[in-house]
């Protein structure tokens, strides 16, 4: 996996330029106890991984051009600002989009792990949106959207986990760990959105 | 269902004092969007609301109890700042949990149910956490929190959905929309805490 995603623009997990995240190990252990995350969602998202890895490149075109697409005030973060396509931006996110899915399910949620998904999340926010691409985007991807997509990722990705003709109390338990993981990082996506504020709540 | 409602402490739906929510009905149109939330879903959220209308005390019972008691960084939310019980307080909100189940399957997803959203929302932090009830807790639920425990919920809820002998494509669809309506409430519950910050991202 590590070797393959050499290849990826822009696709940076480990390496040194990626700050530490300001979220802890500790956050993450009780993040993962809020959410349900199991020692059994972590086997399962293992078996989903090999399940989705030749499959990634299907699942992120279905998202992307099957979904996003056709909804105008999504589609328009892969656009320029007058709202036209950029086929390499679009590419190279994809890339990565596809690059996240196996990164979900087979990596280690350990310090890399979360130091990575601050750095998605950044590349979220105004902070560091386009930058990684160097294009001419919308500046940021509004948090409610993120966080509204995660149930039509949610929703199209079961058939996938059911597609190597696993038992259906197997599916079940995959895609269990697949939504836990799923409201896990949504939680580490809303840190930046909150962590920049003078006045804010502590995320 | 108005008129149950009406005994409940703290609890305001419609009321004249509840304002009008920063979020406007074609934001919400676009996040049932995002999220895919369609008629079907509020169809299928009206049969789960009459599933779940006998069995809400039951349910707020097992999270508030089952789950939420034996977990001390959630727990602390509904204690006093030595981490005392409060009974009281604790019986006024589960009460109003209660509610919030029948009003998510129940209610028209309407302007009174965007303004409730928002005073909901607003209760889980520091301009008016505690202050309904008037007691001394945490001064804010983290979002962190929020986001992560729907997992438990959407989980939960399930064998609930089934309880009534449905069949198993009708409780998957009931689910489907329960899933589908969480999600796009958790988006509605970030509002406020990217909405008090100085330097933030739109929500």
């Amino acid at each position: 996996m590590q070797e393959a995603a050499k290849d990826i623009a822009g696709y940076m997990f480990g390496a040194a330029e990626i700050p530490v995240s300001p979220v802890s190990l500790q956050d993450l252990e009780r993040l993962k106890i809020s959410v349900g995350f199991t020692e059994e969602d972590a086997r399962y998202l293992a078996i989903a991984g090999e399940v989705l890895a030749d499959r990634t490149k299907v699942i992120v075109a279905h998202w992307r051009s099957g979904i996003i697409a056709s909804i105008p005030h999504l589609a328009r973060h892969s656009r320029d600002l007058d709202g036209q396509a950029l086929p390499d931006y679009l590419a190279r996110s994809n890339r990565r989009f596809e690059q996240w899915i196996l990164d979900t399910c087979l990596r280690p949620y350990d310090q890399d792990w979360l130091n990575y998904q601050q750095e998605i999340a950044v590349r979220h926010t105004s902070v560091k949106k386009n930058r990684t691409d160097q294009v001419q985007s919308t500046p940021y991807i509004p948090l409610r959207d993120i966080i509204a997509f995660i149930t039509v990722m949610n929703d199209t990705i079961k058939p996938h986990l059911a597609a190597k003709g696993h038992a259906v109390n197997e599916v079940e338990k995959m895609h269990k760990a697949w939504r836990s993981s799923m409201q896990l990082q949504i939680a580490l996506f809303a840190q930046p959105y909150a962590d920049r504020a003078l006045s804010l709540d502590e995320w």
